[in-house]
């Protein structure tokens, strides 16, 4: 195949960068695929002054460019799940190649939409769904493919990331931050997404069922967000050597597979606790390759554009020799897709840290200390500061060993019934990060 | 095709560690490539202990399994450059895939060699020949194929980075520490590939390539060692706010592309600043991606050994659907690579580092304000510390602006017939790694 031939929908940011990227790049691009890649229909509500359209059909109805049978492979840059779902079905009924950045539609919807593909002998790809740019997808599927992974952590929300860095670096409050990362259009109108972690669990439900060859199970991801982190955590961690990251977190076990997203505590000294502001970062943990990582940004236009045409690319040089995809869309077919056991959160073991409000007066330590002693949960490190003038209260940071979440949260409970203690305990899981 | 068959040749460190690791992840690897892997022919003068081959047909005559029918894929590990050769060249006129692991073949031999093969419809796969385990070809050559690549630059020997890490964290000595990883088992015998930069510079020409689509040219290379570097540079490149990395850097210029490997003050808060002992990871600086890392093991058994895996899993994925390659060893295909001036050292511009030894007297920093001055480059920052008790001399550090490199020659010549300079200056190039 001498040319291959795109039909482009969606011109919003991604859509248009992928279009620019594609035109400015055009000679390196081709030389690459070993053939002509050229937008043959762009299908779009409304047009986009960022992008010169003028020389190829444009339709407003996208669903045209799903049946335009010009078209070889069809990129999905709409976004959202209901009209989404229905494009990429169309055009996979109607024999195209779909690229497409939307995680949502993976996460949620992929185990029917790749069966589908795979059964019509056409690829769906989406390198852009997972940390923009970063061809973590690539790296899980093929470059580590000799491997039994045990474990993947990621830094993959770039506005999580933004707040929690801004907030450790310069003392600034969640809701300032916030505010200004909607300012810069890091974050939507609505962050809930991003801060609530939903954006997150997308991603790492793509991650988990690539990297343990299993089923999407967006549904099965235990999801919090960063919005109760407070400063004073933030600084506590940082006293007790660790930084606050928003992680995404899969992990095999002999019990089944943790998949979580929550903010983590890390030592400071790790890699990933030096990814900072918008970018991401994903650290697998595999048999024979050890610990590798993989960082870089993790939005915006051009680099998910980036990740769109590195999967354009490969099926190009796919085309040029045979019609059918060469990789599974998760590593292997899914008739080979295996089901497993997803634990609940209560399952999980992890080393937690723990602030707490206590009434300054004898005795207390004593009673803390003594239901996680009951509990047979170890204390790793204990902060507990002098009263500041007028205050009759302290806050009490606890630093535990490896502990059953049930049991911790059990433990926790029983603090919060302590008439010394009040209010809420906040409880921030801890994660060492190696091997 | 339903079984790959693969003739391994070598049992050293990284043959029986592919060996094992193909034997232990059998299952997994099996389902990614959609079809059996099986050894079928083992190549070695000896056996070893660590790999059970006694299931295998083993020839002490290894290019017995470069003419052994029916071998799809070779596995050359045999390593060096001479038999190597010979091997990949009878295993191509045998219509066999090849997976190399060897960086000196591809950098010296690769443009022949990829010829070779390209005219033959079989490939040569190399992924392991840089930087181990991490799966930086691949990102490369297919992650990355939507960009124009600026620059890249790397921690890509694990023997000189361990070299510098004890350096800047324990203080110890340059030949202290070598010592230490000749007896760890990280340094050869003769550790003159790894500390003079020549096995860096290997890595570097292949990544260069890929890069930038152009011939493999291991005689363009400049190349200095870390030999030289004494603790106290590493101290007061901390005062200065750096770290020393040992760098193999390519960048794309207007005037050519530099390619260069050499010890670099880098900015300590930077993530490749971060990566310490025997890790290498890799910068990649791209139009529309913008910065991503890829950070892991560089060497041992097993990183390698996933890294040829990776390569035979593309392999099989492949040979499953098409007999022929789909993607060009060096991402475009040979006919259409483009040579590309490469820069002489001297033309290449960067911040320096520069220590000397001046007499403590009055006019010395004055003398060689003005010869800096002359020539026309800023200097950045001084330190020079009060003579210790007993000592006329102090050392005197200069950290200069951005200029090209033959500038800076001739300003430290300069310096050097200076009588109030004592002994050679040492100078070091500063990188700021942004954008």
């Amino acid at each position: 195949m001498s040319e291959v031939k795109l039909g482009l929908c969606g011109l919003g940011t991604v859509g248009c960068g992928t279009f620019n990227v594609l035109a400015r790049n055009a000679s390196e691009i081709s030389a690459r695929a070993g053939c002509e890649l050229r937008v043959v229909h762009v299908g779009a509500r409304r047009d986009n002054p960022a992008c010169d359209t003028s020389a190829v059909r444009v339709s407003r109805d996208i669903f045209k460019v799903a049946r335009d049978p010009e078209v070889n492979i069809l990129l999905e840059l709409i976004g959202g799940t209901d009209t989404a779902l229905e494009l990429v079905r169309e055009a996979i009924a109607h024999g195209k190649h779909v690229v497409t950045a939307n995680k949502a539609l993976i996460a949620e919807y992929g185990n029917e939409l790749l069966a589908e593909a795979e059964a019509a002998g056409v690829s769906v790809s989406f390198e852009a769904a997972v940390a923009g740019g970063i061809p973590i997808i690539k790296a899980l599927r093929e470059g580590l493919a000799g491997n039994r992974v045990h474990w993947l952590a990621g830094i993959i929300n770039g506005t999580g990331n933004f707040i929690l860095t801004e907030m450790r670096e310069k003392g600034r409050d969640f809701s300032d931050v916030l505010a200004e990362a909607q300012e810069l259009g890091y974050a939507e109108a609505d962050p809930t997404f991003d801060v609530e972690g939903i954006d997150a669990a997308h991603k790492l439900v793509i991650l988990a069922a690539i990297a343990f060859g299993m089923p999407l199970q967006f549904d099965k991801v235990f999801t919090e967000g960063i919005t109760r982190i407070a400063t004073q955590d933030v600084d506590y961690a940082e006293e007790l050597g660790y930084r606050i990251k928003h992680l995404g977190i899969a992990r095999r076990t002999d019990a089944g597979i943790e998949l979580r997203v929550h903010p983590t505590l890390i030592p400071e000294s790790c890699l990933l606790a030096n990814v900072n502001g918008v970018k991401n970062a994903v650290l697998v943990e595999a048999d024979a390759v050890g610990s590798t990582l993989y960082y870089g940004a993790g939005a915006g236009a051009e680099p998910t554009a980036s990740a769109v045409l590195a999967d354009v690319v490969d099926l190009a040089r796919n085309l040029a020799r045979v019609q059918k995809p060469t990789v599974a869309a998760l590593g292997i077919a899914m008739k080979a897709i295996t089901p497993q056991v997803i634990l609940a959160i209560e399952e999980v073991e992890t080393a937690c840290y723990l602030r707490m409000l206590a009434e300054d007066k004898p005795g207390v330590m004593s009673e803390v200390a003594r239901i996680f002693s009951d509990a047979d949960i170890s204390i790793e490190a204990l902060i507990q500061k002098p009263p500041q003038p007028g205050q009759t209260r302290v806050p009490v940071v606890i630093l535990t060993n490896k502990t059953r979440e049930g049991k911790l949260m059990a433990a926790a409970a029983e603090l919060e019934k302590l008439p010394s203690i009040a209010g809420e305990i906040t409880r921030i899981r801890v994660e060492s990060l190696d091997g």
